[in-house]
């Protein structure tokens, strides 16, 4: 049976596996070009008689999940479901309406827009059909939905997995597969209105999420564009000269500066102009005033038009109370290309990579695991992209609609790691069971009466109670309770052998304080609406235990 | 800019859209086989220079998602949130705890668990690393997380994309991307008493979504076994037997018969004999009782094991008052490789095809959609397996162990097709917003009062209060009045340009019904809790619209 099973496949998965490790290489720099093995001396050649032992163990199945993608069970899931539904109800108190779009998109409608990270999308095989990808991130695919159904203004949310084939570093929360709470609002307002709401969830999001500690870095597209301008590069290198810059916040000026020089071309004076400026950062007050009486700058355009939107924001911020949070770094860039006007980026403490980094990462023995010497990095990011719908519109031969766009996505993976540190007590469970249904008696005669509390169970259910008894036909008291206790029940309602016989139920609070209560025993006929009552008694007091960990009370 | 983002990868895909759709029929005999085409003559051809033109044309990115697969959004994403809560809420209710498994998994986990249907399995590309696949469904994940961790019991829901290969049929909820919902009990218990709660769940899921009118046909694999063996097939055939009988649902028994004889190598008195047998079906108690009389199968030990086992199983539907939803059919076989005991497909009327359904098929002009001359097929299923999680165990080297396993699965993209034609009204609104916030003012000195906007929403945003206002410095009172109405605010909160100065707000309930009521002047110091309280009226009376669709009301 397992033969049949497992055999066959495993083979011919294994084989592939090694001509995989040996053509590794070959296949990273042409990840598109299929690799031909003659199929004749495949099938010809013996599969190696003799080490046919030592083969088959090779040929187990792996029993784990693929690199950088794990399972979530337990409170952990608990947890991560309190975490969306706080980001969830933060969204809808924003006016925002939920979508959902399929996990892998056609691979053209990625194609061109994260930047030199487009080497990390996932593609599906192509098994004769259309070539697509997973997606990326859940803002190209928000674009492709708007454009395609001609939306002209629209706020929505989106709570849902995304992939990117990079080095994990699980116990920090960098996954392959993860998470992303995506808020987003599309179409033309007044400059920096939505931007200033987007903010203002952010900090709305993480102190209702129990985090305090967090910075919102911000920065301009237009003002970085035009320090740029200024400092003497070209149009067409200011992305990668952006993007050389984006790397300020992991590696020392040095070797960014070298980037732009040695990599990307630009002379040391423009290296040096640029390092002035992106060495500036405080309050969104200090480094907008620092710039306006920079001459060079307030005098270039596109600085200008960035400037005056920064002034509005300075209001906005204002008015939401919410300035202290932000600080003006222009040392911000942000890897991604679609970008064209604001961009932010939450970090806490807990973001940056230890000082001793380089050290720690010379003594890991894991290259899998990064996350002693990784920082969790950004928890909140996003920004402004007003081209992206239009960019869809006219390449699919539509009629050009300009539906600018701005947009925050939550690390949720992160912020559940940070979340996670609370914790004290363990007393979060996974389960939400109300009542165990139980039975005792005994002697010859004695069914276990497990027909009847099946039936005492569906009364229960129907009422919408939380309820289970074990699976058993005759089950001990000991082992009852034993279930009940592990399943977290307030409450037993127990058949008692002659009582039950009598349409008597027993109805007992469970727990150690009420070892001694041996409970009430009430009349079958309407044992549910005394249980209802008993259960409100119980929730009576005292505020959830998970509401408690997720607000960091 | 355009150009630097869609021109050169689309160049690139469209060539390999070209060579493609050439090796199609190849390619699809032989998945797992590389297509080689030599690398030299696809650069050194020349790329058609004189059809530039029209090739441009083709070059457009397809603005749509791809095939089988699709976006939700507005109202049907409010309906199928709606759906899973009440599914998941019916699981907590069975005490289940929910875990999350990854999208993918290493390809050697689903290999040889799913019979003649492997071909429909999503391969990811090589891209160097681990061969994976996307999740065929969440049975296979369920078992490999059982095995991979050692559980000896769970009970366990799971809400998540699978991913088929299907002929799509859009329209009738058949989709290559599509929820499952899963709820499955592991580990060893009395016979039978998981699988009737598994029926009971069925039953309790329809009916609290509106659905009554449903059958739940059930079989034993056992039962299954005993009667091919005594009709003559051979052990290694019984699997291969058994997904010919799946296939009695769609194709006649003549068609089926063919099959087996022509296609299977039987016996044509074999599949008579099948044939006999197969035709049964009936309430549990029937064909339970003309099964028993029958001495060839109740001398088939196999047969007799699983008459035992039915025997147990009317007890407890009876216990639990769902036995009248139970039909007993021999001709469900299931076609999943894994099942090895009771087995259940629920259906309703509209599961099946019309009865013109070859006629509509040669009418149709799209094959991509096959609504019109398919049924919806079953719109929950399950069964027992009890090997599945040994099979990993064993498999990955592990000590052996023996987890038994019944689970159920409910189509959730079915349901919402049943549910979706009850609407009547459209009185269901994507979001949720309370309050509107407005300002009215006018004359030369007017600023609009945005800042002070945003600071009254940020209070009730604070109160936990869905606010939204109009991103706009100075807006029309009728423009705030129809953005009100678009959002189905009941209520706004009105910035009076001397009323606010002078520290007062107007809360004002809205809907053409208080046309005429000026709404009420309050103190800006504590309007929030005012709001609240004519909030709580607003929805004292009557039940949500969302709950009375689902509901079926």
């Amino acid at each position: 049976m397992l033969k049949r099973v497992f055999g066959l496949p495993l083979q011919s998965t294994s084989r592939r596996i090694f001509s995989q490790v040996t053509f590794r290489s070959m296949s990273e720099q042409a990840i598109t070009t299929p690799v031909a093995t003659p199929a004749v001396a495949d099938s010809a050649k013996p599969q190696h008689p003799k080490n046919g032992k030592s083969k088959k163990s090779k040929l187990q199945v792996s029993l784990k999940t693929p690199k950088g993608t794990k399972d979530w069970s337990d409170t952990d899931m608990v947890i991560r479901e309190a975490i969306f539904d706080t980001l969830s109800n933060l969204f809808k108190r924003h006016g925002g309406q939920t979508i959902d779009t399929p996990v892998f998109e056609l691979r053209e409608i990625l194609a061109g827009k994260y930047g030199e990270d487009s080497k990390l999308i996932y593609n599906l095989e192509d098994q004769g059909g259309e070539l697509t990808s997973l997606r990326y991130d859940l803002t190209v695919p928000f674009a492709r939905f708007v454009a395609m159904n001609n939306i002209q203004n629209i706020k929505r949310y989106h709570i849902a997995k995304v992939y990117r084939r990079d080095q994990p570093a699980m116990t920090k929360g960098r996954m392959r597969e993860f998470y992303q709470c995506d808020f987003d609002v599309a179409g033309a307002y007044e400059s920096m209105v939505p931007d200033a709401e987007m903010l203002d969830i952010v900090v709305e999001g993480l102190t209702s999420l129990g985090i305090n500690d967090f910075k919102i870095k911000l920065n301009h597209r237009k003002i970085l564009d035009g320090i740029f301008q200024v400092a003497g590069v070209s149009d067409e290198d200011v992305r990668k000269i952006s993007s050389a810059v984006d790397k300020l916040d992991k590696s020392p000026w040095d070797v960014v500066k070298k980037e732009m020089v040695v990599e990307k071309g630009q002379t040391e004076e423009t290296a040096d102009k640029i390092g002035e400026y992106v060495k500036l950062n405080g309050s969104l007050r200090e480094v907008y005033d620092a710039l306006t009486k920079d001459a060079t700058i307030s005098a270039n355009e596109k600085a200008a038009e960035g400037l005056k939107e920064m002034e509005s924001l300075m209001t906005y911020t204002e008015a939401f109370g919410i300035d202290k949070y932000v600080s003006f770094d222009l040392s911000l860039a942000r890897g991604l290309d679609y970008y064209t006007g604001l961009i932010y980026e939450c970090v806490t403490s807990a973001s940056a990579a230890p000082e001793n980094a380089a050290e720690l990462k010379k003594k890991s023995k894991s290259s899998e695991d990064a996350s002693e010497y990784v920082g969790v990095g950004s928890i909140a990011a996003g920004g402004r992209y007003d081209n992206l719908v239009n960019m869809f519109a006219q390449a699919s031969g539509k009629k050009s609609a300009q539906i600018p766009c701005v947009g925050i996505s939550f690390g949720v993976e992160r912020i559940f790691s940070l979340i996670k540190q609370r914790i004290n007590s363990a007393d979060i469970k996974p389960i939400y069971t109300q009542v165990f249904v139980m039975a005792f008696g005994g002697g010859k005669d004695w069914t276990g009466y497990l027909p009847e509390r099946m039936k005492v169970a569906k009364q229960l259910w129907d009422a919408g109670i939380e309820t289970e008894y074990v699976y058993k036909a005759k089950a001990n008291p000991r082992k009852q309770f034993e279930a009940a206790e592990k399943a977290g029940a307030p409450l037993a309602v127990i058949l008692g052998k002659e009582e039950f016989a009598e349409g008597k139920l027993r109805i007992k609070r469970l727990g150690p304080e009420f070892a001694d209560d041996d409970g009430e025993l009430v009349d079958a006929n309407d044992f549910v609406q005394i249980v209802q009552q008993k259960l409100s008694e119980v929730h009576e007091d005292g505020i959830n235990e998970v509401t408690r960990l997720i607000k960091g009370l």
